[in-house]
Order: C-alpha cells, then sequence, then structure tokens
C-alpha cells in the first residue's frame, strides 16, 4: 500500500463530517423522518426492536460485509457458513428465537449473506407434509442442527412444471423401501441451494410408482451425505452447479441418485401414503400445501423485492444531492444531478413505488392473515383469490423493482457501474426474484386465469371475492377531469385505473371466447391472448396497488407532515404509471389527449414538488451505511473519498 | 472429480448429434441461411475473410475463453495481457494489418478479452491532435509497444462534463515545463482503461495555466511508470479502481499528479501552443476533434451492442427450441417454449430489432462515410448532424439493446441466470455502452437540440440536413388504415412513426416556446422540457431504423426467400414499436383505438409466422460455439448435457 503513503489525501479522508450538499437537503424536510421511519416499521416498538437488533449484528465482525466486493465464489461460500453457524451461538446468546420479535429483522440484518437458508425450506416441509411421528424424528435433529437439510425439486429439465419432474420412486415390497433414480439427465436435481456442497438431507420430489403405476410426485427424505466425514452416499453425485449471475455465497447443487434405497417410512406422508403391502392411501386435503407455496411468495417480497429497490433508492437519491455536473444556468456553480428534470423523472417515480410497495405489502399480509385464519377453521373458500395475490403481487413486484433498481444503477452513471457502489449487487440479486418461486409470466396467467372466471362470474351476477368486487361495476363513461389539478384528485385517478383494469381483462375474455366460438381449441385459445392476459392482470394489480396507497394515506392523520408528503407520492406513482402506460388509458378514448397533457403536467410539477424532500424520504428508510454497504450512498455523502479508500482495499491493488 | 466415475452419464454426454428439437427447426426454413449470413457479411468475400480470421484466433489456445465464467479478476486481467501480446505475434504471423480486410473480425473474434485496447485511443489522440514533430515522436514507439498508453480523461468528479475538469497544468517559463497536479480527491483521474496497472504513459487532460490564466482544458503526454522496472514514476500515484459490474480483465485505474514535471513538447499541439514566453496560440479548426469522438459513438455499436444482441437472440431462441415444459394441449407432449406466445413476444421482436438495428448501422457508417469526405474537403457543414446521429442512435441502440439482452436472460429462466449461458456476462458487459462514450440521457438532450434548431429552421422555410427534412412535412390527419392487413403496408406505419416524431417535437417545442415567453429563463425551461426532449430525439431515431428497415427490405431482391423473410421482420419491428409505445400514437387520434386493436391483431399473428423461421433466422449471425460460449446457445441443442459438463470445472467442485 505505499500509494497511500506518498498521498497527501491520506489524511484528508476522514470521513467525519456531512457533505454540506447532503446536509442542507435535510435541513428542508416538510416532515418529520423519525415519525416516517416508525410508521414504516409499524410502530415505535417495532423501530426500537429493529436497531437493536441491526446494532447486534453489524458490531459483530463475523457478520462483517466489509470485504464481500472482493471476494471469489469461494470466499463467500466459506463467510456465509461462517456467519450461519454464529448467528446459531448469537441467537442463543441474545435469547432471540424464532417466535420472538427479534426475529424477522435478523435475516435483513444479516443482508442476506448467510448459508443453510435451505434447511429451514427443509424444516417447514417436514412439518406441514409430515406426519406426526415423521416430525417428532426429524424436527428435533434438524433443530439441534445435527444434520444440514435442503430441497430438491427443481431438475435440470423442469423448473415451473412440476407434474413433469422425471426423478423416480419406485416402492419395493420386498424390502420396504423406494428406490430412487434420475433416470435420464434432464432429470438430474439441479439448484437446490445449500446441496451443491453442505447438505447432509435433502427432500427429493420423485415421481412415485408402486408394481408399475404413477401416483405422481410425492416428497422424500433422502440421506447424500455422510454424517461422520461428509462424503457422498452410496449411489450419490452431487456437486456445485457453478457460478451465477449472484448468490455467489450459496452452493446451489445437482444431484443424482443411482438405486438409492430408503425406508418406507421416509416418505412425507401426512396427506397420503403407502401401506406395507403397496396399497397407496391419499387422505385429508392437499389444499395446505397449495397455501404454503403461496405464502412464501407474499414473505419473500418484503426482504428480497422492496428492500432492494429502497435501498437502491437512497444510493442514488444521496449520489445525485452530492454529485454536481455541468450547469443549470451559464454562470452559477455545477448543479446537483438531482436538480435536473430527467435525473428527477428516472429516480422519484422509484422512490414512490418503494412507498407503494411497502404498502401494498402490508395489504397482502393482512389478506393472508385473514385466510390463514379461515383455513385454521377448515375454510378454503379464500384459497383462489390468495393465490392469484401472491402470483401477481410477486410477479408486478419483482419485475418493477427489479427495473428500478436497474434505473437506480444507470443513474449513478459510471459510478454506479462500480461494485463499490453496491448497486450492481443489488441488480445481480433482486433480477433473480422475476425467476425464482415462480417464473413472473406464468404468474401472471395464473392470476389472469382467475380473473377471467371471476369476470364471468361477475357478469353473470355471482359473488366474487372481495378484491375483484370491482369487476362487476363495468361503468362506460369518460374521466371528467377538467384541468391538471384534477388528477391530483384520487377518485379520478383510482377510477381510471379501475376502467382500464376492467377495460383490458373484458376484451381480452370477449376475444377469448370469440376464438372458442370460431372453433379454436381451448387450450390453443387460451395461447393465442396470453399477452394481453399478462396484460390485464398486471393492470389489475396496478390498480390494487394504488387503490391501496390512497386507503392508506387517507388513513393517516397529519401528524408531522407525514400524510402530505404520502399523499404526493401516492399521486406520483398514480400519474407515473398513468404516463407511462399512456396507451392503456387512452385507448376507449376513457382519458382524452388534451387530458394526458393535463396528466404529464401534473406529473412533471410533482417530481418538482417531492425532490425537495428526497433525502428525507430515503433517511426514513433507515438503512445503516453498513447495510447500505455502498461507496456512493453512505449517509454522510463523502462518495469520492469512500471511493478512494475502497479501491485500496481491491486484491489487485495489493500485488504490486 | 470423483463424481464423473460414479456417474453413468459420463460416458453418455458425447456431444455429437444435434438435439432433434433443433434439427427439425432448420428443415423448415423459408430462406437461405446461408444467403442471409453473407448479406449481414456485405458480401461472400466479407463472409470468407470473417471465417478465417474467426478459425485461427479460435484455433489457439492461447485466445481460449473456455474458463472465463470460472476466473477471478485477476486471473483475468493476466489472461488479457497474454491475448493482448499474442495477438500482436498473430496479426504479424498471419500479416494481417491495421488497413487490412481481416481487422474488422480480429476484436470481434477475440471476443473483448484483451488488454490495451485504450494503447490504440493514446494512440489516435496523438495521431490527431499532435504536431508532426510529436508524431514522428511518439508514434513509432507505441507502434514497436516500446511504452504502454493510456487516456486520462474522466476524473472523480466530471464524467460528462469535460469543462469542468479539476487537473492543472500551470507552465513555468523558467523551465519551460508544465507542472501537472491533481488539486483535490474529486480531481483524481479514475476509470481510465489500462491505467491502474499496464500502461507506462497516458494523455492527461488538464485546465493548462500560463501566468495565472486559465485556457480550459488540453492534453498533454505523461509517463506514469518507469520504462525499466514498471514501477510508478515521481510524484505519480496509481492504481486499481477496484472490482466492476463486468470487464473484470481491464485495469481500470486512478491517478493523481503531485507536481509531475513534463517538457513543453508534452502539451499535444496541432491546434494550440503554449510557446516558450508563455504566449498562448490557438490554430487551425478544433471541430475535427468534436468529430472524431463523434465516430467512436457510432465506431462501437456494431461489436458492441448490436453483436451482444444478437448473440443474446442465438442464445435464448435455440434454448426455446430445446426446453420442454408444460403442456399447450392436454394430452400432448410438453411443448417446446418457444410455441408460447409469451415466449415468442419476449424474444421475436429482439430478434427483429437485431437486424433493424444492423442496417440502421449500414446506414450511419454510409452517412458517416459521405461526412467524412466532406471535412476532408474542409466542408464541415455536415458536422451538427453527425453529432445528433451519433449521440440519438448510440443513446436508443444502446438501451434498446441492453434491455434486449435482459429480456432475454429472463426468457431462459433459472438457466439463464446460470453464469454459464453466456447471459449474465452479455449483459453485465452490455449495460455499461449506456453510460461509457457519453450517458445516454445526455446524449438523447444533444440529439433534441438538434432537432429543435432543425425543426424551427424548417418551420420557417430554411434549408436543413437531409435527415431532418421530414420535420417540414407537417400533415395533420388520420391513420387511414381501414383493417389489420393494411398495417403490414409499410407506407402505413412509416407515416405514423413519421407522424409521431413530428408531434412529440412540436408539442415540446412549443411547450419551450410558451414558457420562456412567460418569462421563464431559457435554460430553466429547457430543464422543465428535457422529460418530453428525450421523448422526441427517440421518436426520431426510431422513426428513421423503421424507414431505413422498409429501405433496406424494398432494395432487396427476393433471393431464396430472404426479400420475404425480411419485410416480416421489418413489420414485426414497426408494429411491436406501436405496440409498446400505444400512447404516442393515440395520443391526438392519428391512431384510433379500433386501429391499435388492428396492429395488435397484425402483431401478434406476425409472432405466430416469425417463429417458424426463428432458428433459421439466428443461425444467420453465424455465431460459432466459442463465440458464443454459452452451454444454451450451442448449434447443437444438447444443453443439459453442456450444462452439467460445464459445471464440472467449477472450481468449487475441485476442492471436494
Amino acid at each position: 500500500m505505499a500509494l497511500l503513503g506518498t498521498s497527501k489525501y491520506a489524511q484528508g479522508i476522514g470521513l467525519s463530517g456531512v457533505n454540506p450538499d447532503l446536509a442542507s437537503e435535510r435541513q428542508t424536510a416538510s416532515f418529520s423522518v423519525e415519525g416516517l421511519t416508525t410508521l414504516l416499521d409499524g410502530g415505535a416498538e417495532h423501530t426500537r426492536v429493529r436497531r437493536a437488533v441491526v446494532e447486534v449484528i453489524e458490531r459483530d465482525p463475523v457478520f462483517s460485509r466489509e470485504n464481500q466486493y472482493f471476494q471469489t465464489q469461494n470466499e463467500r461460500y466459506e463467510a456465509a457458513v461462517r456467519k450461519a453457524v454464529h448467528l446459531q451461538k448469537k441467537m442463543h446468546e441474545m435469547g432471540w428465537r424464532e417466535d420472538g420479535p427479534e426475529f424477522i429483522y435478523i435475516y435483513r440484518a444479516v443482508a442476506g449473506d448467510v448459508a443453510f437458508l435451505l434447511h429451514r425450506v427443509f424444516m417447514r416441509s417436514i412439518s406441514v407434509l409430515g406426519s406426526d411421528e415423521q416430525v417428532a424424528k426429524w424436527i428435533p435433529l434438524a433443530t439441534k442442527h445435527q444434520l444440514i437439510g435442503s430441497y430438491a425439486q427443481t431438475e435440470l429439465g423442469h423448473g415451473t412444471y412440476l407434474q413433469g419432474l422425471e426423478t423416480t420412486a419406485v416402492f419395493d415390497t420386498t424390502t420396504q423401501e423406494f428406490i430412487l433414480n434420475t433416470p435420464k439427465i434432464s432429470a438430474m436435481k439441479w439448484w437446490p441451494g445449500d446441496m451443491g456442497r453442505s447438505a447432509t438431507h435433502t427432500v427429493v420430489f420423485a415421481q412415485l410408482y408402486v408394481r408399475g403405476k404413477c401416483y405422481g410426485v410425492h416428497p422424500f427424505i433422502v440421506q447424500i451425505r455422510s454424517l461422520q466425514d461428509h462424503s457422498l452416499c452410496p449411489g450419490i453425485t452431487a456437486g456445485d452447479i457453478g457460478p451465477k449471475m449472484n448468490f455467489e455465497h450459496i452452493d446451489n447443487g445437482y444431484l443424482m441418485l443411482q438405486n438409492v434405497r430408503i425406508p418406507r417410512e421416509n416418505m412425507l406422508n401426512k396427506f397420503c401414503e403407502v401401506q406395507p403391502d403397496g396399497t397407496y392411501i391419499r387422505r385429508g386435503s392437499q389444499k395446505i400445501n397449495y397455501f404454503t407455496m403461496t405464502t412464501v411468495r407474499v414473505s419473500l417480497l418484503s426482504d428480497e423485492v422492496i428492500l432492494p429497490l429502497m435501498k437502491a433508492c437512497t444510493i442514488a437519491i444521496r449520489y445525485s444531492a452530492v454529485r454536481r455536473q455541468s450547469k443549470l444556468n451559464p454562470g452559477e456553480e455545477e448543479a446537483k444531478i438531482l436538480d435536473y428534470q430527467t435525473q428527477q423523472e428516472k429516480l422519484l417515480p422509484q422512490l414512490a413505488a418503494a412507498y407503494a410497495f411497502h404498502f401494498v405489502n402490508n395489504y397482502l399480509h393482512k389478506l393472508f392473515d385473514r385466510g390463514y385464519k379461515e383455513i385454521q377453521e377448515r375454510n378454503f373458500n379464500s384459497l383462489p383469490e390468495l393465490h392469484a395475490s401472491s402470483s401477481g403481487f410477486k410477479a408486478m413486484l419483482s419485475q418493477y423493482c427489479t427495473a428500478g433498481v436497474e434505473i437506480c444503477l444507470r443513474a449513478c452513471g459510471g459510478h454506479g457501474y462500480s461494485l463499490l457502489s453496491g448497486l450492481p449487487s443489488l441488480y445481480t440479486k433482486i433480477v433473480a426474484s422475476c425467476i425464482y418461486e415462480g417464473e413472473n409470466t406464468i404468474l401472471l396467467l395464473q392470476t389472469a386465469r382467475f380473473l377471467v372466471k371471476c369476470f364471468a362470474a361477475a357478469s353473470a351476477g355471482q359473488p366474487v371475492p372481495q378484491s375483484v368486487t370491482y369487476l362487476a361495476a363495468v361503468k362506460p363513461g369518460k374521466c371528467p377531469a377538467k384541468n391538471k389539478l384534477d388528477f391530483l384528485n384520487p377518485d379520478i385517478y383510482v377510477e381510471a385505473y379501475q376502467h382500464t383494469a376492467i377495460r383490458l381483462l373484458s376484451s381480452t375474455a370477449a376475444k377469448l371466447q370469440d376464438l372458442i366460438q370460431s372453433g379454436v381449441k381451448k387450450h390453443e385459445a387460451w395461447n393465442q391472448c396470453t399477452v394481453q392476459l399478462v396484460q390485464a392482470a398486471k393492470a389489475h394489480c396496478h390498480y390494487i396497488t394504488v387503490k391501496n396507497f390512497v386507503e392508506t394515506v387517507e388513513k393517516l392523520e397529519n401528524k408531522a407532515g407525514i400524510q402530505k408528503i404520502m399523499k404526493h407520492l401516492c399521486d406520483l406513482f398514480a400519474l407515473h404509471g398513468i404516463f407511462s402506460n399512456a396507451g392503456l388509458f387512452l385507448h376507449d378514448g376513457y382519458i382524452s389527449g388534451a387530458q394526458m397533457d393535463m396528466i404529464t403536467a401534473s406529473y412533471l410539477d410533482l417530481l418538482g414538488v417531492i425532490r425537495k424532500d428526497a433525502v428525507p424520504l430515503v433517511d426514513a428508510f433507515d438503512f445503516t451505511d453498513k447495510s447500505l454497504n455502498s461507496a456512493l450512498g453512505s449517509y454522510d455523502g463523502n462518495i469520492y473519498q469512500r471511493l478512494y479508500e475502497w479501491a485500496q482495499k481491491s486484491p489487485t491493488n495489493q500485488q504490486v
């Protein structure tokens, strides 16, 4: 590090003071930042617990992500394993329990860089799909970490279409065992996390065969590595699937099975069982499985989808308040790039979306809590709505947030492209959320299928779930707005979103009907409508998000200016959506060209309004510098010093 | 590698035969693939030379990219240096010269993974900006590689706004030297390629001061490392800026200067000179510099922007013809995912765009060749048009192609997310093209400024450059199309694009005028219109691209079915653009809602038509397997075997 020795800047980079360009942004906040943080957390007690957890985790050097951007895949994997083990100790030491108030903040504070997450999925599937005996046998072992679990569902050849899985489990009556095989290369398990190098056990999904008859896909507990020396068990071939766009810390793996025998008791048999004589019995309802998959999609939204967008906004907006480039007016000093309309137009709609999605996430959680209660009372009526909601919102939010993170990255120019900005890794990670837990297009089509059914029911005057009752309210007509201020009236824009969602759905449903009546086979007709069905499903989710944002704002008291700024963000989110999807609203003349000009004017005006509070609005997300891990996004705004300091740590500079 | 030993698949993965699902796609091609390849290359002789170069490069193990996805930053840097040195030998051995027909194919064949590219920029700037004596002194040294050059323009604090650079060069009359300094941290040179570890010399751009007076930014040749032991020269601090989203093979660097003295002769002085007594002289025209920057933007489009999209399309479309998932019709076998309308709607517009951009790139090169001839005859009239075109098309194409590559990546699901697919590195590299050589928003606003001027001139009946004469042709009216087939008439859609481009420009120009007349200061008024000005600039480039595609198709003979399939692609590109930007076309009623339904119907019909030729259309790009470096995109379509084989090579599997 001879470089620093000769540098007069070495002393100058004390990162104590806040950059005046950032400090000035905070002096003019129109609302209480702490108040908004508390609102986002759901109360002051939650904020206190969250900060306490974050502090404990960040104070512990084992959880440091300081060198993350310089590490190889292997170094990141080893660090993740170390963190996973240490985290167990830490939780014990701190008295944090899985059902305690701290739990939801722990993984967020560790920022995802921890191994053995699939161990919990392994445990959850046994808890849900296993009999009481199976739960009694496996859960204590797993809880005490006497094994490391994984979850082997996806195969090389099959992801979304689970019925097509090719791994086989043949029941051998003579030995009372299942014989598991990977009959061809496409049947190889591929992608399961923690399986490439770590797991000792896994839940394998395989086609069950008894006496030559196939009973479909079932889950089996299979040991894959020795509990003594961690070597692969007989008949098992497993390894790492190689480098990915991100998730270097996870050993996503492959698994091949050759005549692997497991006892009959290893088929998870709460809902179906193979009896000793080979009789296959199905019992109870499998609908609850369906619900488990559904809840996972909703539970990932907060940490994996919305939080990354909040972080990206924080980094890009703070940077844009510090970065000065070119002159807005000749003779003046160079302007903050956040003062350029084009920069505002990139970043502020993302900020509004982050808030919109935070609130719609709360709405989804309420919907699911209510649904869960009903299900416990053996009422499964809400399942289709819950499934459609979780599918549609997972798809819409992951797609929107991924695009938003990319916009933030590019809005920071060259410095955004440096890993040290933190933005590239946010992007390469969040983009996976468009694919995992259901590919987005497939999910939107599931939502669309639900909507088409509900639309038919509503049109026939039959009752439909609460979130789609609006489908019965088809009103032709035109938007009544007369000037640009009218478009700051939520009634006006909520109505426009509703109208457009209904129009897209009804016209596509009509097309589908026409095709079928003209003799096209049902499945083929469906395929020919899918591009438009996807549009309709998105429009539905967009409508619900806008409506929910409006309702959230209405319920706020205007304490410390929070309601006012939230109203601005809500307006911006809504008008940005109309501006960006203008064709959908203009199509049938519900919005006229002249009205679209009013919307554009109001939308651009709002950018200037929200720009004044942009920094306080990201400060309210309350991310620590360590959690952002960004040379551009730190609270003090000392971007250039930090970029320079961090670059020194690069291994390429250690070899000079 | 004990894993493979136990596997019965090890023998089975002979990659000899072509996957029947891919073979069948090639049997039904409606046109001659070889004919289309020849057309893309610009003639059979070009195809022959290109293939010969590719073969030589790919046969040489030094240029292998086989392990690229497993290498660390340092390994990639060292490989790139090795390749750069070896490439010089190879060129000498093969008799390939910089002015020979092979040259344009060499770097494409090496696939960018080569160091010292900035050496050529160093040479070019000396050739263009240096006096005859400077050229005579430095160019032979550089040509013989007795030094390694770089180009130090960008600073930590300044990228796009070059006038704001803060590095200083103060002339000392007593010693006849310039004293170079980095006065503050934001003045540090940051990003220059080949500078972190490799370069011995660089061209530093600094503010020239003579006797306390600043003369603006000038270029200076500065030695930064010893030619003996490669240690840093006195007063120099330099190193690597650390990891980036891609370009691991390039040592982008930082540079600080502390009282670094260079002789007066090291200021590049073709256009301006500081005489021994300190007199500053400016001579000749600097416009030619401007032209050099402009040509760089056009020259990068082919290899850095269009080719990556072509590669991504090749990978994703071949994969989609082999990957089967779920059933299109119950009872049938699982369908190729390329048969789903939603998959077609993701990929085929990208394919059409790749062709559209290839042709518009040809158009730009013709425009520039003509401009260059005029400039050699001291006629600089075409410079504004060339600058506006290079800016607008660089921005539009890089943005479109980046989005296209991302769509291809996501369309391959989980496997697309594996580095082994080749798609992540295509994405992480092409996204940089939205930022370098001019950030896209800044560039579009330069185009917009040109268009606003031309529109005013055209409206006043004054002559305007050829590419914007259409701005004088403002015709109100409606689109005359009566049914969906009318929208396959190029006159109809070209007119629609033209109308929309004019409308966006004229309405924004009117807004700008209104603001200024209402008393808003000119620069502030401009800022308030920039979101719409960006839209107008994009619409102009989109219009020119569609028009050029139509004209290209018209000029083709219908040899071997090529004109027919190109017409389909042209239609698809045009209608996809209208479908995706419906609001712009519906806004003033030029296209009605009913007509938009016709466009949608024609657009969706075209997907089904082009789907039949999708594989032959990517085969025509004629990428070798080695150049794609993708487990999913190989010519033989053996995707699963290749993923498995390649995963074995991962270092994480070597450590078991």
